[in-house]
């Protein structure tokens, strides 16, 4: 194999039919952001959307946005532009609270709705530690109501059996991009008569997801990654159509109520995905997130997959033939089909290694204790990117520029 | 008693300490808006550190922003704003969710930290409806471990027992601005070990609240009223300092870990306040609280509720002078010390004279089934805008303008 140059990356930025998106969002110039799957940049279409909402509706129509703008039914208008990006109706998604929230109220929500005598939820440990801990703490608010059985990745389709009511798995891994095969996990689940919850954090936006050909129960997921909707946006949660009518609320509030506006004293479920608002929805966060969704509204998820996959095969291809001797390894699944779309690498100085890819404009991240992350965001990352993005990383490991002092301290202190 | 006057009006903003801070808020010419108890106005701050934080935190530091803009340490700064106005310490106070959301996490935590064998919530049947629901749902969700006690607004010092684990109440009733005397109540809950939780909604920014020197257990509020945090902004929790560590989170999430960057499998809650939280803070709505807060370091909160006290009393009297024989009764209390900050009032055609004086630019709103409420907001109301408001009111009420066929359509469709 010959090696790859420059100028082969050049030519496929030349006929990448998604190249053109890039210029809608606002890029720092020399800097290569890989860490699009933790927090996405900002895009012209949200600033222009949050001066608006903040300056022309908020500013102007003040408490009467909520009817000219009609602010209410934000939340289900963002969620149907998401449905489009994972395989689900328009009025199955909503948008609201947070992920660790959104779990907590779909998870309490399917036991209220009870499964027979099954009190089990099976999930992964080592997942993204919110979706544990929000389990742990709804076993420990219920008591014997639930049964948490936490097992190692490998041991999660075993756990699942006749027992269990809920099975709660992330889709994309937050640390190795791995990907469980979501179609395969949900039919499993369905055979054993348990109902299936994923989190989709890692994977919308990133590539295409079908949670209503896969006859998935319950979703949830982050928007502030691959979606760009910025820091904290709001969630999004998912309930299977036929489910919807026979789920109570997870928790009660007054904007899941059937008439809000009536004031009365008894809760009385909202029709459809209604039901699992509670406050009332910021309408800052659902505007941004509105404005960067409209750049997918221009694309096509299998366009956007198919560039994922070549950019995080080129980024390991170019770690391996520019890095090779530096004691880097590759975490993530070399095979497409149970890889997302970030690389992790992992190496013992991987903290400072990172400091150093920093200090150089290269933006990734890292989990501890060794793991480095590189994101890649088709929407707004070019082939060129990953060239200059493991030059840099080379360039750091060669001259041995991470050693310095000063990220040592901060290491010790993070 | 002579009647009142415009000059009367004229002469009090003329002499009004707080008439300046007026020119911080965006007002539309023309407009007279009532309505901040439901939703407080756009200011220049608030617009400002929007803008900033969109264009050069996000859009220019991306995820570095975390660290370089602290928005992690944001809702505890927030918080600590929020502390000083209701008598609380700055850490003893976070910004998180929403007041429906963060109900749900103290009744839990609550509940879950044990007082005895007590399991009765008491609360107020007619208040707010989100915090009767959440309550419900609670019950719901955790079964015979709850009993929950909503009784009339007069019975509910009786309801208080030996058997009460918690006490939830409204500080100033959203639909009548009725205050409960907050230090008596909270010293009965706690003379029969009760723990004592305040909404402070219709209260923050509004008056002087105490919750220290009633040595408050729980407190929750909304901040896009009085606070003028824009639409749907994040709300607020309080829980006195030597509760805080004996009390579990009533949702476990990741950003309420002791340390939420080790990804850790196991919950273990974080010092103090930061435990109540769960998933990642909305930085756009976190920073329109930042901004809007930053006019009421200017202000005493004690100047601020004699103002309130002077315009709701100066509407009260316009009314009953200039409205008289038009079928209207004033529902909030005369009072001044069990009066709030908006004043409602009783009219059998409440929903099409609102409509009326919406058309007119006088802007408050209706709450069903026939009242009419006024929101008086110190930071921005003037003396003479209480006396156009009534001049307005009388003219509809005169003229009859109210009775157009469009207003009762739109009632029967609401």
């Amino acid at each position: 194999m010959t090696a790859l140059t420059l100028a082969d990356c050049e030519a496929r930025d030349r006929t990448d039919p998604l190249a053109p998106l890039r210029e809608q969002f606002l890029l720092t110039p020399g800097r290569i952001y890989l860490d699009g799957n933790s927090l996405g940049l900002l895009t012209r279409a949200a600033r222009e959307r949050i001066r608006a909402t903040v300056e022309d509706e908020w500013g102007v129509d003040a408490i009467k946005g909520w009817h000219t703008r009609d602010w209410m039914g934000l939340p289900d208008r963002v969620g149907a532009r998401i449905a489009r990006l994972i395989g689900a109706r328009a009025d199955e998604v909503t948008v609201a609270d947070s992920t660790s929230i959104n779990l907590f109220k779909l998870a309490a929500s399917c036991l209220r709705a009870g499964n027979g005598s099954r009190r089990k939820i099976v999930t992964e440990l080592g997942n993204f530690s919110t979706d544990v801990y929000v389990l742990q703490g709804l076993r420990d608010l219920l008591g014997p109501q639930v049964q948490l059985c936490a097992v190692p990745r490998e041991e999660v389709v075993a756990a699942i059996d006749r027992d269990t009511a809920l099975v709660v798995l992330t889709h994309v891994h937050y640390k190795t991009s791995e990907l469980f095969d979501l179609a395969e996990i949900t039919r499993h689940a369905h055979a054993q008569g348990a109902s299936m919850l994923w989190d989709l954090s890692h994977s919308v936006g990133a590539l295409p997801v079908h949670l209503n050909a896969a006859r998935v129960d319950f979703a949830i997921g982050c928007t502030y990654k691959y979606l760009n909707g910025g820091p904290g946006a709001p969630a999004f949660l998912y309930v299977r159509k036929d489910l919807q009518e026979q789920l109570p609320a997870g928790i009660a509030g007054w904007l899941g109520h059937s008439k809000p506006f009536d004031f009365c004293d008894d809760f009385e479920p909202a029709a459809g995905m209604r039901r699992h608002h509670c406050g009332t929805p910021g309408i800052l966060g659902q505007a941004s997130l509105d404005g960067s969704l409209s750049v997918f509204d221009q694309v096509d998820m299998q366009a956007v997959r198919q560039k994922s996959l070549q950019l995080t095969q080129l980024f390991i291809d170019l770690v391996e033939q520019e890095c090779a001797g530096h004691g880097l390894s590759v975490v993530t699944p070399r095979s497409p089909e149970r890889r997302g779309s970030h690389v992790s690498l992992r190496h013992e100085h991987g903290y400072e290694i990172m400091q150093a890819l920093i200090a150089r404009e290269v933006i990734g991240d890292f989990r501890a204790p060794d793991v480095v992350r590189f994101g890649f965001t088709p929407l707004y990352t070019s082939y060129v990117d990953c060239w200059h993005a493991v030059s840099r990383l080379r360039d750091v490991l060669e001259s041995g520029s991470w050693q310095v002092a000063d990220y040592r301290v901060r290491r010790a202190v993070t």
